[in-house]
């Protein structure tokens, strides 16, 4: 199948999707709760989700959708021999209710279980991380070196507070060492965003412990076609069909942290 | 004297200054280390500092500048009974050199210890958060509504990883429960911009254990205008003459936050 033309497709999609969440932090959103009170979905997830759905049912129709908010429920597939859109709407909405920034739009398409394009939106920023598999990661209409080496001392690591506390994921004494070795720990609170800054040098590796397919989706794709890691904890390949550990980073650098999980 | 030409000039200046930091990460920015390898400052740090006292010294050649690089040598002086600027040329030198976003000039002017006006400029945003005594608190030119009591389930707590790992400031346990209790923890790498941002709402407290005057300075008054808490972490006033413990939030949430520490 010809998928710059589902690349371009997917681009003008998310801009468009974009500029409807970028409106809607004008108003007031409204919050629901899925599993807890930290887990929040507002209409906009699920109407994002649905635009999404239309347009894909519409131009490729024998597509599968695995989105966050669930609203194509599809019959049962296999990830790895269909043609899968991996769609989370509102990457970080908590951020997107609280603080009406630091959100992204994570789109991914996969073939056969491979990830073939990528892209993240964050619509505040107006600023669209995207990669077509084998032609580079691209900001906006510049395209992204490759990835560098680079020490601990001198590396920002992205990692969620919880997991330095006592967890159900996670030895939380594993982390000491790297918070305190590394030149500055810091945490957005959009997987997707914390991923596309490793892109573009802004973070230098992202750690996590239960993170859903469409988190990261789009994010894998980035961060290969750059020459970096994105793998789980231990190195292995992600599996897109559960929650897992996760490790994206610059190369070199991966290395060194998962000497402290060991 | 007029507060009122001082503080327009503070704003003006702080756009100039702006506008030269912003220009300056497009730039290779030199970095040099000062008490260690996370301790970053650049030439552009002493540029700035060194850019206000040369407008203070003409405008105000009898005021006195607290600056977090010590460009200006004071003459020994009693903070309580002067009038003294109090500026952190970068605020978050380490994301100004890794990420080249999330740093702040913070600028604030004290007399007889009293804050008087403070300013906190986000030169990649084009955010300038402003305060004068009396007067609230601006973000650009929009007044910013005081600001009202949350929950700790629907707040977003800023902190520092490095304090919920075992460190020589505080027992690290003691922030397990507001960690595990909130809606998110975050946290962007500048104490400067945490505060800014509790004020127009991105974040809901700022928990920090080791903060100079400079650090803050600014801070303590855009988020007093508006109604909220700007203490050290038992609630007395913050001393300005040495590093404190510091809890910045909206109000009501400080005390909740306080319990965990008695």
């Amino acid at each position: 199948m010809n998928y710059e033309s589902l690349y371009e497709l997917a681009k003008t999609w998310t801009k468009e999707a974009g500029e409807n969440l970028r409106k809607s932090v004008q108003e007031t959103i409204e919050v629901e709760f899925k599993t807890s009170a930290s887990d929040l979905v507002t209409k906009k997830d699920r109407e994002i989700e649905q635009y999404y759905a239309t347009k894909i049912n519409q131009h490729y129709p024998d597509h599968f959708i695995l989105g966050e908010e669930g609203t194509v429920q599809n019959q049962e597939y296999n990830f790895a021999e269909e043609k899968v859109w991996v769609i989370d709407p509102i990457d970080g909405t908590t951020n997107f209710v609280n603080q009406k920034m630091n959100f992204a739009i994570s789109v991914a398409f996969y073939d056969k279980g491979e990830p073939v394009m990528g892209i993240i939106y964050d619509p505040i920023k107006d600023e669209l991380f995207h990669a077509l598999k084998g032609k580079g990661t691209y900001l906006n209409d510049e395209k992204i070196s490759p990835l560098q080496e680079v020490t601990m001392a001198e590396a920002m690591i992205s990692v969620n507070s919880l997991w330095t506390i006592p967890n159900e994921k996670v030895d939380e004494k594993k982390l000491y060492p790297i918070i305190e070795n590394a030149r500055g720990v810091r945490y957005i609170g959009s997987a997707a965003l914390e991923i596309a800054w490793i892109a573009v040098g802004r973070i230098d590796a992202y750690i996590d412990f239960r993170l859903s397919p469409w988190d990261i989706g789009a994010g894998i794709i980035l961060i290969k076609e750059l020459g970096g890691e994105a793998t789980t904890l231990m190195g292995n390949e992600i599996n897109m069909t559960n929650t897992s550990t996760t490790l994206f980073s610059r190369p070199g650098l991966a290395s060194e942290i998962r000497q402290y999980f060991n």
